[in-house]
């Protein structure tokens, strides 16, 4: 396998210069603040505040998940790897206005011990902390051990919604409800078909055969729940969906997913899939949640969640109620994704 | 070179098929008509209209660019083909309220030929169409044969303003007076690293040492200016970015982008290059305009304009008088960009 051309400049760079971008791609809404964070220039006092982050390299997530309506700041860590505890408190500190901070990230075992150091830190500073894991990708373990699951793709809804809960939420406890409701009404599913590679090197982050799918496989290359060989957009994206339905349906903490019910679906490209692609298995999952009498109340398509120029599709769903439904409504701006208004909003 | 997986059904049927799931994408805005054409559901009577076209396979333009204060329709063609004149002139008759119809599209000769005889169908109908053609791509011909030039990633900021100037146009001629200024502002540099793929064989588009970066090729693989040796971000960004000061030195229908200048500028992913390239390389370019006084009105990073999963990167720059800015910083909500606010707007 060829190694990668990437446009870079030094290999062990890369993360400092990225999101020095970012903060220009910003446009002014945001600030670099200490090491590697990335913060919101005007948090409003008494914001219960929303800090999200985790590992370079998979942009848009996480650090352009910071914008209006979304998280307040991002703890950046380098190509793939946890933020340090002191990123994390540093981030921590630039984003607290006195009514707490609730950190809303994915569940890596790197990433857990980090931000819990950071949390530590800052609650030696008096800062009120509170973690809610996001853990959606239901191939990484099964339902009674939803503890060891992976965060993917199902993040960006899910931070889209608590980020619109906290611009009212009163305070920590009511913004920490709404965060573990929309983890529990969360499920994703993935698979690649080839890798991308890490950019110090350019080597490919795993192997996988020409005429295979990793069915299940996480955002690094993760293992999955095995090798399936390479399909069509019709027959795969039923078999990924029904996995999401079955596991909706095997856990005891959630109802099953039924006629009526309303979702946000999210077709994510893991890096070079193309849109092309994503249309077409889009096609595919409407067809099949109408046939179940599903409503797919909103739909976000592109590479939101990425691993450099890895191939692959996820889908996400999110459950939502009348509740989450008034959150996702929110309009929202930032790199990753921007909302103008409702479903059915008129032009403001 | 290995054949290229991808998540398809019938390689022949792809480009219906990513249009039947683009419809999706716009949960209830926009309706397939005729053949292939995508159309907003509420266009006001007596409004002036815009449509855009041309070949699929460039997700998410052309037809992600119907949207909300920006085209009412677009006429899409199969994969990397021009969209036939039966479907141009029935998407002319749908977008059509009585009070013309701007086509506004990439300038290359296939779709040059096909819109016009549409035109011409329309114009049988009473339908009173002008055309404004994008030509933004200063590898593809001299200044002084701007009509020879490729429409490339420009499009997305022009087809961004004029789509807001044509809410409020009183006619067709003032919304053709901003779409030709939008164009006369607008230029861009591409570069490529490795090919897409033509999604029926599988079969790269054009072929390039590994070594090697091809200097101005165009999105489909066109042939630029030739192959510059792999590079750095910070050695390519300046290169592609003074082709583009220089045009606007060189070419006499413009005046030179000068210190105080307002621009707005895209940094375009081809596909596959990642969002990290693209942020790397717009932290040099910031530097870049920095230093020469021209202030960075906004910036759109991403894959915009891409041709499959070819790498490359593309840079676009507009410059924006107050005019154009104001349109600009209109909000609006499309596949393919999606804008909240102004840049300092507040939330609404």
């Amino acid at each position: 396998m060829s190694v990668q051309k990437k446009l870079i400049n030094d290999p062990l760079k890369v993360a400092d210069e990225l999101v020095e971008g970012l903060i220009e791609a910003y446009n002014g809404e945001v600030r670099m603040v200490g090491t590697r964070s990335v913060v919101k220039n005007s948090i409003p006092d008494g914001k219960v505040a929303l800090l999200v982050g985790g590992g370079s390299g998979h942009e848009p997530i996480y650090h352009g998940l910071v914008g209006r309506n979304l998280a307040d700041g991002a703890a950046c860590g380098d190509i793939f790897a946890a933020p340090p505890p002191n990123i994390v408190f540093e981030a921590t500190e630039a984003v607290n206005k006195g009514n707490g901070v609730l950190y809303l990230y994915g569940n890596y075992a790197g990433d857990v011990m980090n931000f819990d150091i950071g949390a530590e830190m800052a609650e030696d500073e008096d800062i009120d902390v509170r973690t809610v894991l996001i853990a959606d990708d239901v191939c990484s373990a099964p339902p009674t051990e939803k503890d060891k699951r992976r965060g993917i793709a199902g993040l960006v809804p899910i931070v889209k919604i608590v980020g619109a809960a906290s611009q009212k939420a009163p305070n920590l406890d009511e913004l920490e409800k709404v965060a573990k409701k929309a983890v529990l009404e969360t499920r994703s599913v993935g698979v690649s078909m080839s890798p991308g590679s890490i950019p110090a090197t350019g080597k490919p982050t795993f192997e996988i055969e020409a005429d295979k799918i990793g069915l299940g496989m996480g955002i690094h290359g993760e293992p999955g729940v095995g090798e399936i060989p390479m399909s069509t957009a019709d027959e795969l994206t039923p078999q990924m969906l029904d996995m999401i339905i079955e596991d909706f349906e095997k856990d005891d903490d959630v109802e099953a997913l039924k006629e009526g019910d309303d979702i946000v679906l999210i077709v994510n490209s893991l890096g070079a899939t193309t849109m092309m692609e994503l249309l077409i298995c889009l096609r595919k999952a409407k067809d099949y949640f109408n046939s179940r009498g599903i409503n797919i109340h909103d739909v976000v398509v592109g590479p939101l969640v990425t691993c450099q120029e890895m191939t692959g599709i996820s889908f996400s769903v999110t459950r939502v109620d009348d509740v989450l439904k008034k959150f996702w409504n929110m309009p929202c701006q930032s790199l990753c994704y921007t909302k103008m208004t409702g479903r059915y909003g008129d032009l403001s």
